[in-house]
């Protein structure tokens, strides 16, 4: 019995990474795992979305399965004639069920997860998100909101063959108030739209990310998205003001106020930031906006050590002050890699660590001044030896990619095995100088580069391909060691499908189990984004 | 019967107007009550804290209980000899049973309300904290979590007999990080005592209040205090990057992280901040903190109208940018009662509103600068007609004074009816205007001052002497016009006692019903602070 028993698991395990590692599996193949984890699939789906994702891949080849693998799809109810008609009523033009229009949606911007969705809804009001939801939660069907779908943990697009709910369509602005800074939208204005409605008015969003151009807001807030100027304005649970959810059972909570204090209650909006989609849908949220800085300045350094490096951030806090508004970093490695792959050429002589500092401020003058007499402090104490200053836009732009692009070129030095940490920054990079002595000859290269004003370290393996051996090696070392220094194992790109059951590296069992009440609590047949976030089994409990 | 019964009702609410109001209750009268509602107290309650309450009022003197009334006392256990016992053996030194020892704890700041508490718990420890409310969550004691009491609504003492749980001998700082600014401490840590620590290491607390010298941060963090710094630094669910707190039944949940950045899950901290004590008990607090300023500078002005004041702070916000840390304004009025009542006299000519303005930042020479620059622009364009410029030390105390002691004039001028309102920029003085026309002779000042950067307006209306009529001429007159502009009719001070049931002004019902699901979901038998920030009804459902 036993040994069957162990066979049986073997055989689920075999079949779960199918299901992931498709690329390793025919299309018949492919049909056959979903078939076996659930009754087949609509004729809506034909099957192509298996055939058509034969490059995704994710976590290892191994018949164990990855704690980032998904688990067995729960027992939603499949999508019917009836439903399709009823979705049809509500969105007469927003409901799709052509497999082509519904690859993009399936499959992640890193193209390592993909879904097998056959409903893409794209509702334009709040009151059909409301209809929508009404009715998938009573007849069990599951949803997966989506915004930009441009996350990098797999958390936006379906795992099996959930709903899509996209929020795309929901891109109207609402009011901004030039008086207070304060902007209301639906949850599907794209991030970089925001940003140019805005310059016009003098203003600029408290948050800007390389995915600027296809990232919803609606996604961010639903994410907690960082990105480069956290460091300036805060996170978004300071930034947001307001925000209207959908709750998993049609109930709109109206949480939209426009004020910048308002302590009656609970502040409810707070748990839906970074919630992943798992506790309601935003379909419209109220930001603090900043002024429009009238003077930006961007300076390219070189530090010898990473020591050097962050007496250069306490220095530049304290001679910059107020004006700083990016602090960012990467070492040498990543340069290696954006002169080889894509022919950037180092501003600069070369150095083991890099640092970008922005200044944005009010008086260009005062801003040229205060950087001045820091970058003279910076050279004569020795903590930085060479640099490069820019205050034109194009060469901003172009220092800027040196940090920007990193990603990028990463993409042309093979399979990448990407990590987003947050640590005391006093032991930042120790973690990439380890990784490198641990991973030794295994790794093609091991980078680092990120947010140190955040503390939030990007860290980044390379191989000529999928290394099954390489990850057993990386993981769970990193998590290991990230777990050892009270940091977080997700810093900014949040937990999705892959990293959910991760979790206990950086949360206590008594935080995860509370999770696990307010997911109960709000969506109690868990229909909205399942296998996502929550990890698979509770722990200690 | 009917009548009967609405003679019983009559009965009841004068005898809950009684309790608020024991001034015009003789102290047999008020013990009376205590015993009305209930079983008799313990002997070491001796009645004496019924006597003591003769000045304590609040609300109205009608017999149509006000909202702002008590309800009745809760089925919550009585503390029994053992339940004394279990006390004195976690805390041999820590629990209190002298009345007088209690008198200050049962009583508010303002003197408006007053419990009967009849012991008061001052553990060291989380753990102590954990096994106090383990063991009144078993036995269904209800708890008064407290601070520093220095709440205006009547949150931070008991109604009834609820154990006080205060924080005060929870005072040790745990850790500092000087490269990051972020600060651990217990939550009894005196504001005040912070920012002396801080200020030694060239850092600041990112909050300032008037009552800094006696409220601790975990009562801040726990009624999401805002204060002076707020327009500079955000508010506290942004600056606060971690929590510890115990739960009603004993369970201590950890999210005391000290990293800028964590996206692993749900961020469970939040919820607490604000939640003024009724879902959780703050024991520890993790709060970034800014960098010293190197040079402050404040301007006192004066403008014509109040339209002029809100362009004034418009090309403040230009001009001044990022080194503008505080807009504060006051009407004539607030100048008059500075003038009559503490001798302050006007350091400018006499005008219809005065401006406090405070840059801060890490340059004097750029910051005079900017401050000339703008200010020479307002008196061109007309907006100001007069002011002063304060650089020193002395004469900047001087200047803030005429902001901050406008209360303590107040409290000489009258009875004061006090209001904490959140209203859009343009609309913020009307509520003034309106309130002085709607009561005419009725009331003796109507005064409006506040952080016009943050949108929040302190209306305050005085009498010769307490004035039901009054008060029913002011309510729900302020509510129903701050209604009106989406405003929040508790911008900074919470709802605690006094406001928990006009909370439906301020938020929608399917958000106050969310609220209750959370309060039952973490504190299932209602221990924790009953009676506050949770209306007595639920509305609509």
């Amino acid at each position: 019995m036993a040994g069957n028993f162990q066979k049986a698991l073997k055989l689920r395990a075999a079949l779960r990474h199918l299901h992931l590692h498709s690329s390793l599996s025919s299309p018949a193949t492919a049909r056959h795992v979903s078939a076996a984890h659930s009754r087949p699939f609509l004729t809506v789906s034909s099957g192509r979305s298996a055939a058509s994702c034969r490059k995704l891949h994710a976590g290892t080849d191994e018949l164990k399965p990855s704690p980032a693998a998904p688990p067995e799809r729960r027992p939603f109810s499949r999508i019917t004639p009836e439903d399709l008609a009823f979705f049809r009523e509500i969105l007469p033009r927003g409901t799709i069920t052509d497999p082509d229009l519904l690859e993009s949606s399936n499959v992640d911007w890193l193209k390592s997860v993909r879904g097998y969705g056959e409903v893409l809804l794209r509702p334009q009001t709040t009151e059909e998100v409301s209809q929508i939801l009404q009715y998938c939660n009573s007849r069990n069907l599951a949803v997966n909101p989506q915004g930009g779908n441009t996350g990098l943990v797999g958390g936006s697009v379906p795992v099996y063959d959930e709903i899509i709910l996209s929020t795309a369509l929901m891109n109207n602005i609402l009011t901004f108030d030039s008086i207070s800074g304060i902007l209301t939208c639906q949850a599907g204005c794209v991030l970089e739209n925001l940003s140019l409605y805005l310059e016009e008015k003098d203003f600029i969003m408290p948050l800007d990310l390389g995915a600027k151009g296809s990232c919803q807001i609606g996604g961010n807030v639903a994410t907690n998205a960082g990105g480069l100027r956290l460091l300036r304005y805060g996170s978004l649970h300071g930034t947001v003001l307001g925000l209207e959810v959908v709750l998993a059972d049609g109930r709109v909570l109206d949480c939209l106020a426009t004020l910048r204090k308002d302590n009656t209650g609970y502040d409810l909006k707070q748990l839906f930031i970074g919630s992943e989609g798992t506790l309601g849908v935003i379909t419209a949220v109220s930001i603090l906006c900043p002024r429009k800085p009238k003077s930006v300045n961007v300076v390219f350094l070189g530090c010898e050590t990473f020591e050097q490096l962050l007496k250069t951030f306490q220095l530049c806090r304290g001679m910059l002050g107020e004006i700083l508004s990016a602090f960012e970093f990467l070492d040498s490695e990543c340069m290696r890699l954006l002169n080889t792959h894509l022919k950037l050429a180092n501003p600069i002589s070369d150095c083991p660590f890099y640092v970008v500092i922005e200044t944005s401020g009010s008086d260009a003058a005062h801003d040229g001044e205060k950087l001045h007499n820091f970058l003279e402090e910076a050279m004569t104490s020795s903590l930085v030896t060479d640099g490069t200053v820019a205050t034109e836009d194009s060469k901003i732009k172009a220092l800027w990619s040196m940090r920007e692009r990193v990603t990028e070129a990463l993409t042309h030095d093979g399979f990448t095995y990407k990590y987003d940490i947050s640590l005391p920054l006093e032991r930042l990079y120790q973690l990439v100088t380890d990784m490198r002595a641990h991973l030794g000859q295994r790794a093609k290269s091991v980078v680092g580069y990120g947010h140190v004003g955040d503390g939030n370290l990007h860290l980044n393996i390379t191989s000529p391909a999928k290394d099954p051996a390489l990850l057993a090696a990386i993981e769970p070392f990193v998590y290991e060691w990230t777990a050892g220094c009270q940091g977080s194992i997700s810093a900014e790109h949040g937990l999705g499908l892959k990293k959910r059951n991760y979790i206990y590296y950086s949360k206590p069992s008594q935080a995860v189990a509370l999770m696990r009440d307010f997911k109960t609590l709000l969506d109690p047949k868990g229909i909205l984004n399942p296998y996502k976030t929550l990890p698979d089994h509770l722990k200690g409990l």
